[in-house]
């Protein structure tokens, strides 16, 4: 946005005057660390600084800066978003937030009171030592941090049960696009008075406002799950048995890996996982122990009324633990097969089995590699597309791919995008989506709240 | 708004031509009906036409004619709303759901398609013949529609476990203010692309446009649960035992009501419920029978720690609900003492002893009787405040303690509404909540869509 040399010298000078010393970064080096988000958007610029803010006061110094001088704003938490709601503009000031790290429980309220920067497993812990449980667990929990869950309303493993962000976000302190600086919601578990604001900027991928402090619900901690494991010869076969459960019970994990995903899992944890499996099934019950026992044989036999080869069930912790740890490890041991173009997309549960054969088709169309893990409980897929970053020709077939795998969940009533976020790189498909009506009363909203615009400019809606 | 008769004249002839037989009434008698809901607001003015809407097509024939003549929508489900939300104003048209009242249950992706005007409990039977579960339970449930449960974002007594209107609606149908029809969101459990208007639009109270048809997430359906009943010599014993049984589990259900309830209840109902106990909690656990049963020993024992003079439990369904019932049907029992205002103030549960003990002053120091029942472990209480009707001066210091039980939520860090919206009635105190900033981000939202104010004007935001 901003080209004009003196304008980026001036609004450097004045970041530097108002912040305090260190926090603001501008040599070209440190800048290439803020391009990317783990989406490596090929198409992301270069910002004329990074300011690594340690309050709201920064975060609003920042943005009043920004306001005045009509110059981008890309807001940042761990840099783990996968669809480049956080890649860099050219000319753009970054907030980062990754210094913001404060986490706050209040165990007679049974709420946490979080900094953005905070990572996901991080306010899991401070919450344990309460005997109080956040429930939401993207796969990324390890190393994403809270504000990014916000934006993007992230979701994670035992959403199936337990809900998405938005159902724990009680409150948010968010900086508008003038500098300002607002308190929505607070620690009040019933609250009607006004419009929903709270939920409105959840999700809102940092196009509305930053947020720089979140009011989180907590619930008792889990009881200890039991874990099954079933192996099936055929997609179809796992896919029915996700629809039979899903309809019988209310599992607390209800997973699906296909033949690429156990075997680059395999190869790097050998868990003994049957290689020669069409799909696996990751299916836990966190009921007491009585039910989840009667739970467990009734998900048995769904298994293998719906031609499971295998099926294994532990309430042992730390062997639970390391299948679901293989769960989460899908995407990066995927990974080491090539680049990744990572999908999002959902559908209605009664059309997951024609997502994935109708993505085993695109796959064998556009020969790419694709595999699937799949949130199935909530018919959420993240289809992994595999090429070669250095073979051009692959990558455009890739990419076509990437945007059939979108057009095929729009088919199936589906949604392009589940839980990671429109971002930049799904932002072509938002208008196929969401239709002209939907999509002018975003941007009325998007326009009454940041009329300059400045507010991660690109991300979602693109050009405006 | 309209008070000019050759307007008024223009709109009922376009309304006649464009909507069908016998959907449009003039009659004056007829419209008394539809001035006021259960809030009996005393500045409710008259409409000059009701739609009674059958279809979206009726509900957008009807908005899209006030819109060209700048006349002012009252959108009205079943007439439940205890805030005045959908008190008429001199001239408008009042859009009455009550005649779309379809529900159609899709058992494979638990989910209901419902008509606004349906009522809650209806929902519940539909989705129970499929063994399914739509847990918002607001005491009105026999009688308060779906989408008056979407305007206010309606609560209830499951809410303290299993959360409120809000965390059920998937999609919503809207006719905006200038009379297109968008859907919003849809069956799909997680979905974020683009903003979140479906909960934007949940609790909006009818100022941004009318829901015409509803998505809800079911859930398999509850286990029977095991219910206590508790009777208390005193308020703070009560409150103690709430807060230290809200840190101990997740009840399904925790309730309180003082004894101008209990007597109230009493003398509808004979359950030999003690007429000398200060306080009543009802409390419910539906987790499986052995789990219910040891958290049933520890809410009986906390019970008695916190002084607990009787402590009842029993698992038996009818008697069950016989408790439930009387904890419904406070208000109404109540309602006989006099006319009511109907509070729905809520804080932090650590405050909520002091929100009771405050209420209780505020009666005393302006000669009041407020009676409090309340959704206790939401630390959302409902203080009604009786007064004769007939005597103008008790009017006034009752309508003196309305005000100051809002301005002592306020000063505890809570909320002027839990869950029954702002309507009217609560209008006032709006601005002292929300503080300027975030009140302007509201009216900022609601121009945004409703750049003509024809949407439920005066509710929420007053006179703009």
């Amino acid at each position: 946005m901003t080209n004009d040399p003196v304008t980026a010298e001036n609004v450097i000078a004045d970041l530097l005057a108002a912040l305090p010393e260190g926090a603001v970064i501008t040599s070209p080096e440190s800048l290439q660390a803020y391009r990317h988000d783990r989406a490596n958007d090929p198409n992301a610029g270069t910002p004329l600084a990074v300011v690594r803010a340690t309050s709201t006061d920064d975060v609003q110094a920042a943005v009043r800066i920004a306001a005045a001088e009509g110059v981008a704003i890309i807001p940042r938490g761990a840099g783990s978003g996968l669809s480049g709601g956080s890649s860099a503009v050219d000319g753009a000031i970054v907030v980062s937030l990754e210094r913001m790290r404060e986490i706050r429980i209040d165990p007679a309220v049974q709420m946490a009171v979080v900094q953005p920067g905070a990572f996901n497993t991080e306010v899991k812990a401070a919450a344990s030592e309460h005997g109080l449980w956040y429930p939401p667990d993207p796969s990324s929990q390890d190393f994403c941090s809270i504000g990014g869950n916000v934006a993007t309303n992230a979701g994670g493993l035992c959403c199936v049960k337990y809900g998405v962000t938005s159902d724990y976000v009680l409150g948010l302190t968010v900086v508008l696009a003038d500098g300002r600086a607002v308190k929505l919601g607070g620690p009040r578990l019933k609250d009607v008075a006004g419009l929903s604001l709270t939920k409105l900027f959840v999700g809102s991928e940092g196009t509305l406002g930053i947020v720089t402090e979140v009011v989180l619900r907590l619930v008792p901690a889990q009881q200890p799950p039991t874990t099954l494991v079933a192996m099936f010869p055929t997609l179809a076969g796992a896919i029915r048995a996700v629809v039979d459960i899903k309809a019988a019970m209310r599992p607390s994990m209800l997973e699906f890996m296909d033949q690429v995903a156990i075997n680059a899992v395999e190869d790097v944890v050998r868990m003994d996982l049957d290689r020669t499996a069409a799909a696996m099934l990751l299916v836990q019950s966190d009921e007491s122990e009585a039910v989840a026992a009667a739970q467990a044989l009734v998900i048995e036999s769904l298994c293998e009324i719906a031609g499971a080869t295998e099926v294994y069930a532990t309430s042992d912790p730390d062997e639970s633990e390391a299948l679901i740890a293989a769960r989460r490890m899908a995407i990066p041991a995927v990974e080491r097969r090539g680049a990744l173009l990572l999908e999002d997309v959902g559908v209605p549960l009664p059309r997951l089995a024609d997502l994935v054969e109708g993505v085993r088709l695109i796959a064998e169309r556009n020969g790419i590699e694709i595999s699937i893990v799949a949130h199935a409980g909530d018919g959420n897929t993240h289809p992994l597309l595999v090429f070669d970053r250095e073979d051009a020709e692959q990558r455009i077939r890739a990419d076509r791919a990437f945007g059939e795998v979108m057009d095929l969940a729009l088919a199936l009533d589906g949604t392009i995008t589940g839980e990671h976020g429109v971002g930049r790189l799904k932002q072509p498909w938002l208008a196929d989506y969401l239709g002209d009506d939907v999509l002018e009363l975003n941007l009325r909203i998007k326009n009454a709240l940041d009329p300059q615009n400045i507010m991660n400019p690109g991300a979602v809606f693109g050009a405006l």
